[in-house]
């Protein structure tokens, strides 16, 4: 029988929202809430094929759960909530407590709680999030979506950092990898689309915030991700790796406080930080594309640092996997970007991986030449369907 | 005309000197002194074939150096000062001042002071033994040979950190990259014994310090070390690459002063902290072969993840130079352990490098398999004789 499912996904200042009918994975409507937190905070959502946008005081996630589900009656899309069988909620951090999505209840959400200490953006909002739909909506089965949960089978060799073992063993501190659910969805729709090239799949998520997954038989075996979501690749505003000891001379040497290199790897750095123009990589690639500006050499350098690390870490997860069947890019830049991702895979001719720039400039579903042996795939994610089809499966709503 | 070339690397608790007859390459002499600061440091020589050792007080490394002198006429290896021609001083940075060797006056002499804010470690020790050479042997030119010159060529995309373009352009933060000469000597040796091999070389220094050069027809792309020697791979106690923050995470939850969490990555880290045993990857390989041993379990561990991060390295320079002819072990570690040597190669059949076992085992140079495409070699370094004609090619003395 169809079930309403919804899948909340709270952002530090956003919320993203999607109500299923499902198993027919069929979006009933979409609501999207950014500068949540601001007075004008951004409302925009789709219905019946119109887009709609406001602007409006949205003080806290709390009240932007409210505003969606006050919606959903004004504009009868449903007429109770008992109509809604299931909520799904991303939740950043599910530690080494979850290895897979789970039911919540009070013991779920102390451990969420307790893992804001390593995702302090995130976990506290989501758990804001929890709340809010358990008050408005107290019968209904709410299941938490890890962003971590789909990257523990990453082998122990891969979890740990080469720093004293007590740090893993006692702190926790390890590499958890994030972007779960999307790396998930790429290695369920490569597969489903071309099963002869799945066994061994490379996911670039290259959005605003970026990871890559490398996929062996549907299993993550390492996520470009750490501890946290600001290592790996360079990102928007995120630095990615550096050589650790940048920060012990930052604040030894400039007298740089802990909190001002936290906002400046997080925050200044990257695509933003390298050009000193934007984090945007439509803006950095025609500013790149324009001689008469004279900002084109800086944007260019950090377009160039940005796909270099992607093609950095193809080639380390190639090794990882003893070989690739299918790069795949997904997310905002990833599924736009035909600079980026040729910029990325220039080099990889001796993988058997090369561009076809007329595919390529399309954003074709794939973009390698007839002569390649390995795919490179342009593949839409979808991390909304994924908290959908773990609410029904997990809340057993078949 | 034969002449005599004196060959000094002062490391931040050792000295090592060697003597040459150049430009036949010969060695009238080598020393080694260890624990230089110390009451027990101890001194090692050869000569004539013969091994010695003793145990004297040295005080810091001009004593060292006048120790060494010394025994040269003491042991009548030469009668006069004035025989030796030239000096060469191994320099851990040349920051962005040198793209070569040079020789040394009062302005590379105040150069190599101002870098030792980014190497203090060496280049103050570096800067005492080419004081003591200048005060002793005032007629002699005197060379200074940086780790980090043969970098230089590096593209300035990895060159450069995803952080804000001011701190590489005002700070002279980036990557400079080390262990120059072993790298530049791999380069050479290589290509001289495998000619058709040795246009994409990843050379592997695999010592108590580690790091990996991706070369292109004889020029450094990329190295491993970053900032400083502390990034990259996993070491015997530095921990390489980690999450950046982690670091600011243990400030300010554990309460980490910046001072232990420096010593924690550069001194207790790598395979001493994930073992918890040593960082001596022979006493490893015995506790991990060992199954009565009940340290056998991390042993184990610490060995697969540094064997793992070479591996890492290895795949992530093979998509730098698009494929590779050669890799090459060299340093303490890459040219005496087959176990290091096979666990980081197990996974590179994509990149038609196999390792034979027999050859392995036996330390030989090309230990790859007859239907391997790609080079598997185990070369020694010499990075003394590196600097020895570097000595002789910038002082002139041909």
């Amino acid at each position: 029988m169809s079930k309403k499912v919804m899948a909340i996904n709270c952002g530090s200042s956003s919320l993203k929202f999607k109500l299923y009918k499902m198993p027919a994975e069929t979006v009933m409507v979409e609501r999207m809430i950014e500068r949540v937190g601001k007075d004008d905070a951004i409302f925009r959502y789709t219905y019946q094929g119109k887009k709609h946008q406001a602007t409006q005081v949205v003080t806290d996630h709390y009240v932007a759960v409210h505003l969606v589900l006050d919606m959903l009656l004004s504009e009868r899309i449903i007429t109770d909530y008992s109509e809604i069988s299931g909520v799904g909620h991303r939740v950043a951090n599910g530690g080494s407590y979850y290895s897979d999505s789970t039911l919540i209840n009070a013991e779920v959400e102390k451990h969420i709680d307790q893992l804001s200490v390593l995702s302090p953006l995130h976990n506290p909002v989501n758990l804001v999030g929890i709340k809010a739909i358990t008050v408005a909506l107290p019968h209904v089965k709410s299941v938490a979506v890890f962003d971590t949960a789909y990257h523990h089978t990453m082998p122990l060799v891969n979890k740990i950092y080469g720093i004293p073992y007590k740090y893993y063993a006692e702190d926790g501190i390890r590499r958890y990898g994030f972007h779960g659910p999307s790396h998930q969805y790429i290695a369920l729709k490569t597969a489903e689309l071309f099963p002869d090239h799945s066994q061994r799949i490379i996911s670039c998520h290259i959005g605003n915030g970026a990871s890559i997954t490398a996929i062996k038989d549907g299993r993550s075996s390492v996520n470009s991700m750490g501890f946290t979501p600001l290592a790996g690749l360079v990102m928007g505003t995120r630095s990615g790796d550096i050589d650790p000891q940048i920060i012990l001379y930052l604040q030894h040497q400039a007298g740089m406080s802990a909190q001002a290199i936290k906002d400046m790897l997080n925050n200044q750095s990257g695509l933003l930080g390298l050009s000193g123009i934007s984090n945007d990589v439509r803006d950095l690639a025609k500013i790149a594309a324009d001689s008469t500006d004279k900002r084109q050499e800086r944007a260019d350098l950090a377009l160039k640092v940005f796909a270099h690390q992607i093609q950095f870490y193809i080639g380390a997860y190639a090794a990882e996997l003893n070989g690739v069947d299918s790069i795949v890019f997904t997310a905002g830049i990833g599924e736009h970007s035909a600079l980026v991702r040729e910029l990325a895979c220039r080099n990889l001719g001796y993988l058997g991986a090369k561009i076809d720039a007329d595919k390529n400039a399309a954003d074709a579903l794939s973009i390698e030449t007839a002569d390649s042996t390995t795919k490179i795939l342009v593949i839409p994610t979808d991390e909304e369907i994924m908290i959908a089809r773990d609410v029904v499966r997990v809340a057993q709503l078949e």
